[in-house]
């Protein structure tokens, strides 16, 4: 088993094909596709793009596509192979070994195997004369041929060495098709080439899905390692290459596109096991939230905790950092100049700038991150003081790693401490963290979150803000123990959409910690200071009619504008503060047993945010 | 005949309960169906939303939905009723007369009609013991009911005085039923409410489609006019009411959703027969293109215009207001100080600040405008001077009418004209004037061109330019002598996107003039000052293998950076200029049959375009 060499697209990818090849050749691809309508495009000749290619380090893996060519009636065939030599002229020119030709989609096509072959005989022959290969991919919307099945029967019974079989993992499994059997069916000789793409279930027709909403393996919810695994078994040795039709690739930054494809070829690729990855990190909690301040923000971000119970732990040794602490949650608020908080703070405002998980080993979750192509980083620490491992999530904020060891002696050894804290509310733990992100950045991401971390992506919820719709997808560790629920919106008049309008980019978005008892938890708040979020009367006349609750238990929950949702495990008790200085807010959770993240009640949410926005504005 | 009363559903509209209602009430409409989820979030009692919607003047026609309520295993009955009655609780202090039920989708409802009536007589019977009507509609994904017949099979199996049918034109249309026989059916007073809303043609899951997708008649593609004229026939006597789920509506403007809602019911209820409006007018062709210019800009469009062969033909009798002409093309420059163009110029930048279409009767279009909620203009005028009908488009630029008798005289009485132009460079005629519009904003565009011009969308095309996909819909008059392709674009890259952003809203982006000699007009061009786009060898290259052009033509076609295209009914050349001031540009064609707008070469010149701006800005 051994590495493959990485491919892309340039349809994939946004910008002048000389951009889109910059792109692939900065992130570390060593080849591309040509996709035609790129070339055609181009200000200069083919044999100029190839001298581009050359100096930027990169083979041009394939030239596509050539449409609707086998099976066409007798009157079709002559001009369809002056066609093709006239694209074997630009290939030569461009040195693109392999043309990709789609299987037919005309009406007028023939439902004739033999036909096809021989037509592709010809094809072949006259590729084999320029030094070509000819790739036969079955299109899932071709009029006759859209499983490989049937392309490699049509391949086999031409016969001929210039031509080949394409795999495409798109075409194969968004019709429902698998690879299962290709080892014991096609030898690896006859695969010519293998195009992967991902894609979110879709209930639409396959072509206006395939054109629009494909994305790279890992984004989507396709069983492409599964396909993998089957082309490594099939000794496939070419280069894999990802094919991504994506409007939102199109609009977006070539270069962060091509890393997270380059990303996503790494990881599918261990997936199916031709390369070994570390293995994902064991998540055992957050070990602490750090929060870029500044002096004039600390004082109401300090109010604020305080209101919530934490208290003050201790300060560190050499920076403008204070902890706070409350149960097992501990919080840090980092006001020091020349950082990176006050990098962040610079372009956040007050904001998690940094957030530390708890692992297993947290040697082996940077070995990995490293290996999907995170950058590590590593902040300025005094004398003594812990270093502890740290990568940039796609946001710039920083993830750092701690395991047992270091854990124990991390704030003894940073800070001067002062007593142990008292119970405060009764929070115990840091629940989920969630994010607001562009919408163009949600594949990246759920990609960082998937392959770096591990963690699996549970169902989006579609949540009407009264400005537009917020969708939510929550990304979970196995254990549950680390939640990061990332919310999107298209509107930019919702708060998910002035929030991330506000950063120019994404971040912490809120944060919410568990209670065992959430009634005595709010009683114990700081009723000023806390600034809890007051919830209408008339969501608790809907609760009444929704749920049977015990008549006390409606009077707790209104009073204390608690919010309350159920689902087959399990009860779910919530209440929220208003945003810190239009930023985040936090949640406190009582879970007994429920395992969402109360998206039911995330409307009632944001309507009472916008109400309380609107107000303060009029 | 007559007027129906016009509601429509808070869910149709952005903002809190209280803007929804604000907004509904500014547009006109009579009523409103209260949304729950919009009620539940609303920080007042349902007692004080009624007395807003009656200081608004507004009726409150219906209170929905109440979901998975009839044929429920026996275990939910005696709940289900008691959710009932909260319900009529809330009801009674809305003041909402009528509760919507929609079939059940619950897997665990029984697929029993008979089951279904009683338990809708049981609810009917509560309702009307509070003074309520229950109306029954069928869900286009209902479990077992999801058509209207049979909708109404169970409502005339209960027979109960306070249970009717609810009608709804998209659980209608979608799944490719009609209304054909209702007038047969259903008596008229068994017909308790009617829904309406239109939407594109999507091959996905009728629930997503119906839950994203729906818009106002007019701006989709199901035949809601005949639904209405089914329901006109039936003698239906309560209020047409808009229900659309739409993610562009959550997120824009309610008063500009509102206006274009109630501008479709308008609409559609004429279209039904209900009520007569103007004809739409007959469109003899383009009468003038006007510019708003500043003292600097002015020369550089002259210049501009000169080079493509039109002639300074006059100068305006009181305004500074210059008059070119070339064929029956009409050229307006306007940079008079305190009039809609200065105005214009104060937003836009140089750009065509109104459009004069020559039509058989101005009057009466003016008249179907203004009962379509147009908003109609006077221009300031001189003495003795001519005065247009004009009205606002909705994007602030001005509609003229011109009949035959006014255009014969318009530009002797207007302006001091020197003789007549000669030939130019062989522009004949304004083919078309493509639009860039906010993709938020392409309904009501639509909806305008459509009602208001009775113009007729044809195909969209897809587009892609570099930095993403670009939408164009063109509308287009019966006569085809007057077309507004409309240009959409989700990325703010592209060309049409950072056109949009510039502006802040919608504008004219390109001018298209017939010839009936494209070659002999390129040659003429003033080959600087025309600025004619550069078009990349390579698109030659492919044009040759695409098309069996003669060698001859190729060459020509290459020499003079011309397009090429052909259709079923025939060919097309055409040739476009660089941006004016990074604003509109201009196009030339050559029709030989051909009926499309050249969408195929879209492409080619989006990319030249951009790869022009690249080279500026590096």
């Amino acid at each position: 088993m051994s590495r493959f060499r990485k491919s892309i697209a340039t349809v994939s990818l946004s910008g002048t094909l000389l951009e889109k090849m910059q792109a692939a050749a900065a992130v570390g691809f060593d080849g591309i596709e040509i996709f035609e309508h790129d070339l055609l495009n181009h200000p200069g000749t083919p044999a100029e793009v190839r001298q581009i290619a050359a100096d930027l380090n990169l083979t041009i893996t394939l030239f596509q596509p050539f449409r609707d060519f086998e099976a066409m009636p007798e009157a079709y065939r002559q001009r369809n192979l002056d066609r093709a030599e006239r694209k074997f002229d630009v290939m030569c020119e461009l040195g693109a070994p392999q043309i990709l030709v789609c299987s037919n989609v005309q009406d007028i096509a023939l439902n004739d195997p033999a036909r096809a072959a021989a037509d592709l005989h010809a094809m072949a022959e006259r590729a084999q004369a320029r030094q070509l290969l000819v790739g036969y991919e079955a299109l899932a919307w071709g009029r006759y041929v859209n499983r490989w099945r049937q392309a490699w029967d049509i391949v086999q019974q031409a016969d001929h060495p210039a031509l080949g079989l394409i795999l495409d993992s798109f075409h194969t499994l968004a019709v429902g098709d698998t690879l299962d059997g290709l080892h014991e069916t096609v030898p690896s000789d006859k695969i010519f080439f293998v195009q992967l793409a991902d894609s979110p279930r879709k209930s639409m027709d396959v072509l206006s899905w395939s054109r629009h909403y494909r994305n790279f393996p890992g984004q989507g919810a396709l069983p492409v390692p599964e396909f993998m695994r089957e082309v490594v078994q099939a000794g496939y040795q070419g280069p894999l290459s990802l094919e991504i039709f994506n409007d939102e690739f199109r609009a977006a930054s070539a270069h962060l596109i091509a890393h997270d494809g380059l990303r996503s070829l790494v990881w599918v690729e261990a997936e199916a096991g031709a390369t070994q990855l570390p293995a994902p990190p064991e998540f055992l909690g957050y070990e602490f939230l750090e929060f870029a301040v500044d002096p004039n923000s600390a004082p109401a971000l300090e109010r604020r905790v305080s209101a919530l119970g934490f208290e003050r732990r201790g300060e560190h040794r050499s920076k403008a950092v204070t902890l706070y602490q409350q149960g097992n949650i501990h919080l840090i608020l980092n006001s020091e100049p020349d950082s990176h908080a006050a990098d962040f703070f610079q372009v956040h405002g007050p904001s998690v700038c940094a957030i530390c998980l708890r692992v297993d080993d947290a040697a082996r979750a940077m070995q990995r991150a490293m290996a999907l192509l995170c950058t590590a980083w590593e902040e300025r620490i005094g004398e003594g003081e812990c270093r502890l491992p740290a990568l940039r999530a796609p946001d710039g904020m920083l993830f750092f790693f701690v395991d047992d060891e270091l854990a124990d002696r991390l704030y003894r050894t940073d800070f001067h401490l002062s007593r142990p804290p008292g119970p405060g509310i009764g929070l115990l733990e840091v629940d989920h963290v969630a994010q607001a992100v562009p919408p163009d950045r949600l594949g990246s991401f759920m990609l960082f979150y998937r392959t770096v971390f591990g963690l699996e992506p549970e169902t989006i919820h579609e949540i009407p803000d009264p400005y537009g719709l917020v969708s939510s997808l929550a990304l979970v560790s196995p254990s549950r123990r680390v939640a990061f629920p990332v919310n999107v919106s298209e509107s930019r008049r919702t708060g998910t959409g002035r929030f991330v309008n506000a950063l120019s980019g994404a971040g912490v978005h809120h944060i919410a910690f568990t209670t065992a008892d959430l009634q005595q938890a709010v009683v114990a708040v700081d009723e000023k200071a806390g600034e809890l979020l007051d919830i209408p009367e008339n969501y608790y006349d809907d609760l009444d009619a929704r749920f049977l609750l015990p008549g006390e238990e409606l009077v707790t929950l209104r009073r204390l504008n608690l919010l309350y949702d159920q689902d087959s495990s399990g009860t779910f008790r919530q209440v929220y503060t208003n945003t810190f200085e239009d930023r985040f807010f936090f949640e406190v959770v009582q879970r007994d047993g429920y395992t969402g993240f109360g998206a039911a009640n995330a409307s009632v949410r944001m309507n009472a945010l916008a109400a309380r926005q609107a107000a303060r504005t009029n």
